[in-house]
């Protein structure tokens, strides 16, 4: 049984982002990282940043790879000779992702690609402050932070207690200026992690209990008039908290392994790719199916269709190879012969579904 | 804003008890120190007690003094020259508050009544584990442990990060022995201070998340036709944690208030003061009172009744002193002018309800 692990400590509301420098106050030792999503490069964030700190601009274009957190960590040592006393990440699940896996790596040595897995970190990392901009991928709250190794072709995180935040700040105000598709696909990340997870056979009572909410919280706010009002915005910082904190204790179903498979083959991004997945997965779910797109619909959302329709034999292969690889949560949705359900003719045709 | 913090660990499910060894295991320097509900003074628990630590069983017969902390705390020194490297409480609400307190009074020095209040504790406590064996106070997760000085008639806790457990272990393994009138009566707290909350004027996002689901919970566990199946104790052990992490960011309302009138005047448990309270109800929660009294009916169990109605004028000014004294959650209830509602006449006439 695995001892689960908290964030540590949370500020949450409207404002709460003018804390952090009171939350730095006790650390003004030594310098401070900021990794910034680029998307705030031309916005006056107000950071408490002294001229010491380092700061870098995230490229969210691409998802973190195990090389530009070894070249984060070469360009925080051409510039320091000792560790930060502590790493902010500002932005989006991809930016809190590299935030978390910069700490571990500054602390343990080595390089990124030597703790993809279940816990191989052994040290605490860096001191981290996590402040999501936009919510839905609950990175604030999991124990991983995703990377791909290129080399290897390994997409997987630095999975470990360690790799949870210190401290968070939930300040909703700052997802005020997502444009409304984002927003929309990456907040549907914690409806549909909640739902696989609970659909699923593995079972544990308390992520249960954050996976109802958080569909819960998903209703109320994507089957409103406006998902973006500054009270749908706060529920949204809630849902994708507890979605996170979920998955800690939990695995993920059949939507997840599809949704990488087009990330690996064709590139697309987590969150819009989960909602491309969702146009094949009424068999595998129906209720969720139809709530999906009632939503969609009602916030007036534009999910891309039918980018799988005519690829060749070798992708439909690659395809499968890259969706099948996911043995954990396909056997938690399918059972251990799931690789009879998902031939690659079946696989082929889920994917001309989307 | 406050900053809220989290249990930091926590195990769940069945047979997870057993664990506690495996807990202590890199703690093995220095001494241990046992706070065991008095239930189990005649039953195995089991515990992986050395020689050398130390085991002391918690009364519940009475609430926690500031005395009795005390008490322990030179009862350990009697023993011991040097710090636990551990404290392990395993009990209810009474005995998880008495291990709080012990473990921060060890390091903090001076006398339990020193801190009573807000954010009176200067340094991290002993490493401490907590283990319910029953449900519902939510003492296992929330950021305080009330105590009762008799010098100066204050019952107010050590409201404090630093209260906070370390570590949980939620096995409802353990909770298959408690009396069913007790498993209701306690189950309840998190039901009633779910509502409370909810109904204030003060909100908090991710508090209100937690308390929703606590009571949907609570409607699924005791609304059935057992409340007390393998699986409704373990849903209790849930609802009885988000019922607690609930409270750290919120305020109760009517009911506690009242309920602390009957401990203080009548020295009522407050669980069991807690459903004698929902008696006179109606009129302040009408919905839940409802719920309330068919849920009781439901699972047969029995709540005391008339305990106030032949009292003297001196006990129902008591009565009144002691619930009009808690401010801050009627002020949370009814507003700023609630003496306006809750005057003498009116109390007395709530308490002559019960």
């Amino acid at each position: 049984m695995r001892n689960s692990k908290n964030v540590s400590k949370y500020l949450i509301g409207k404002g709460t982002f003018s804390q952090l420098a009171t939350l730095l106050a006790d650390r003004q030792e030594g310098y401070h990282v900021y990794l910034i999503d680029i998307f705030f490069e031309s916005k006056n964030l107000n950071l408490p940043k002294r001229n010491e700190d380092v700061l870098f601009f995230v490229d969210t274009a691409h998802e973190p790879t195990t090389s530009y957190i070894n070249e984060l960590r070469d360009q925080i040592f051409a510039k320091k000779t000792n560790l930060p006393t502590a790493i902010i990440g500002v932005g989006g699940g991809v930016t809190l992702d590299t935030a978390k896996a910069v700490s571990n790596l500054l602390t343990n040595g080595g390089q990124a690609e030597e703790y993809q897995g279940w816990d191989l970190v052994k040290k605490a990392g860096i001191y981290k402050i996590g402040i999501p901009t936009i919510s839905g991928t609950g990175a604030e709250a999991s124990r991983t932070c995703v990377m791909t190794n290129y080399k290897t072709g390994l997409k997987l995180g630095m999975n470990s207690e360690f790799t949870i935040y210190d401290q968070l700040i939930l300040d909703h105000e700052l997802t005020q200026t997502v444009p409304r598709n984002q927003y929309f696909y990456t907040g549907m990340d914690t409806y549909i992690h909640s739902f696989e997870s609970l659909a699923g056979r593995h079972r544990h009572a308390l992520s249960d209990a954050f996976s109802i909410q958080s569909i819960e919280l998903s209703r109320q706010i994507f089957d409103s008039a406006d998902m973006m009002t500054e009270e749908n915005r706060e529920k949204m910082m809630v849902a994708s908290y507890l979605g996170g904190a979920s998955l800690a204790n939990s695995f993920v179903g059949v939507v997840h392994p599809f949704s990488a498979g087009l990330s690996v083959v064709l590139g697309t991004h987590h969150c819009i790719a989960n909602c491309i997945t969702m146009r094949a997965m009424e068999e595998f779910y129906p209720k969720e199916y139809k709530e999906f797109w009632k939503m969609a619909e009602k916030q007036k959302v534009t999910i891309p269709e039918g980018i799988c329709r005519n690829l060749n034999a070798e992708q439909y292969q690659k395809l499968y190879d890259s969706t099948v690889i996911h043995q954990v949560p396909l056997k938690n949705a399918l059972g251990e012969n799931f690789k009879e359900i998902l031939t690659l003719e079946k696989v082929t045709e889920v994917f001309k579904k989307m």
